[in-house]
């Protein structure tokens, strides 16, 4: 397996002073997730939790709910001309008996990038596809207090980031505020994945009453995904798009954006949010 | 065409203050790009600029390198189960003679997100696929005082951004710091191909002597997207990759990262950014 951060000499500037050092940045490879030994998705992602990265990428895909449903993962050797292991494949099997989606290209150009033709059509498609469908009834209820200390209680579980400054990370809270996981990676949607792969692996899915917090914006994606795993709750550092705010409120998901210090938008599903009596409780 | 930003109501939350409120997010929609008839891709972007933002996604991919091999480019009406024009779905048209790639599940899976099975393949993938191989000849140098003053040439030159707090951004500037183009998205890559495709409509690429500014941080596919367009010098607000840092050593492409004030670091080809006397030139 790689390494998350690698060694690389730098030319630094610093208000005009010149040195060359080495530098530590993070560290970068494809990911080809193959599903039943056929090419599936290749993600660009920081080496490290491969087997979670590819389950997580399966459950928001639909393929994966259960950790039963899923056989085994492991890497392939021999996929490259000279018959090495890149560690940068990986098979997953599905348990006998678990549909195999149709992988055709039109059907992977699909399901690999979003759900359907316009905006609207990928909001129906994710709530048709998803497993945990009753997510609008999770009872979870959290404070803007303990919502404003979860930026830092994520950097605090940051390792990587300190030394590279160049990683996203998501962070997994349950409704105390209590640190459940974090995973840090070059991509936001593969921090997730290995989120939600790893409480698939453990057999904690749907993510029932838990916080997903996320260093970066909130798009699309990754309302996607914390439907597909049953959050009820997602957080972000910066902004959401326009479809990411329709898709958490079509599904009953809270989404949080621009939670920064004591500040914060509540973007869906705000009866979630223990704002007292300024805000009439909903639903 | 959908709008570039979109109103929501949101919960306001300032300090125990809590207000409701319209508030203006950035639109997030897919675009399925098709080339001569068949589906290839689908992009989450925002709306506008699609067919740059086409055209700049198939010179990132080998297919294009000159404005003559583009015959057409056009939304496709009838897309969805109802029939409507979307403005989600274009369709490009190679000009006769130009080479279709071979758009098989397995070609597709590779060239739309990464290109080979482990990095050090990644990076001869790009180098065989390039259309302007003498990138590492570009003559153009600059100062640090030039590049320290990109980033905020650029903010300046974002029109969302200010009103969403919700984009990506990508700029195009001359070696004497003029801003050529910029354009915003929620996906950096989206900027970056919208750029790109522009040019290539224009008839100006290879974009030669010129310096690409991105918002964000530095990925292997922002390296790859400007080694593609013959761009020299790529400038990142935050850190690049490891693998980022090697495309762009073997390319001969300038790497500045961390583009903060009057400080950065380069990362690669350091021999065109004049430091003077402090560092030796190289090559």
């Amino acid at each position: 397996m790689g390494r998350v951060t690698e060694r690389r000499r730098i030319v630094r500037i610093r208000d005009g002073q010149v040195s060359r050092r080495p530098d530590t940045l993070v560290a970068e490879e494809p990911l080809e997730i193959r599903l039943n030994g056929k090419p599936l998705a290749i993600t660009m992602r920081t080496p490290g939790d491969d087997f979670a990265l590819a389950a997580g990428f399966l459950v928001s895909e639909g393929v994966l709910g259960r950790a039963d449903e899923l056989q085994s993962i492991v890497y392939c050797a021999g996929a490259t001309a000279d018959g090495t292991n890149t560690y940068n494949v990986v098979d997953v099997r599905l348990a006998p008996g678990v549909p195999v989606p149709d992988i055709t290209l039109e059907r992977n150009v699909y399901t690999t990038s979003s759900c359907g033709l316009c905006g609207k059509a990928s909001l129906d498609a994710v709530r048709t596809a998803t497993r945990f469908p009753d997510l609008a009834d999770d009872p979870v209820q959290i404070t803007p207090a303990l919502l404003a200390e979860l930026p830092e209680r994520l950097r605090a579980g940051q390792r990587v980031f300190d030394t590279t400054g160049g990683l996203h990370a998501a962070a997994l809270f349950d409704a105390d505020g209590t640190l459940l996981d974090v995973r840090e990676d070059v991509g936001r949607h593969n921090a997730v994945d290995k989120i939600v792969g790893r409480a698939l692996q453990d057999g904690r899915l749907p993510l029932r009453s838990t916080v997903l917090m996320v260093s970066g914006r909130a798009s699309f994606e990754l309302v996607q995904k914390a439907v597909m795993a049953g959050i009820p709750v997602l957080a972000a550092v910066s902004a959401p798009s326009s479809l990411a705010v329709d898709l958490a409120a079509e599904s009953g998901l809270t989404l949080v954006g621009f939670l920064r210090g004591t500040s914060m938008n509540v973007y869906a599903g705000d009866e979630r949010v223990l704002v007292g009596d300024a805000v009439p409780r909903q639903g």
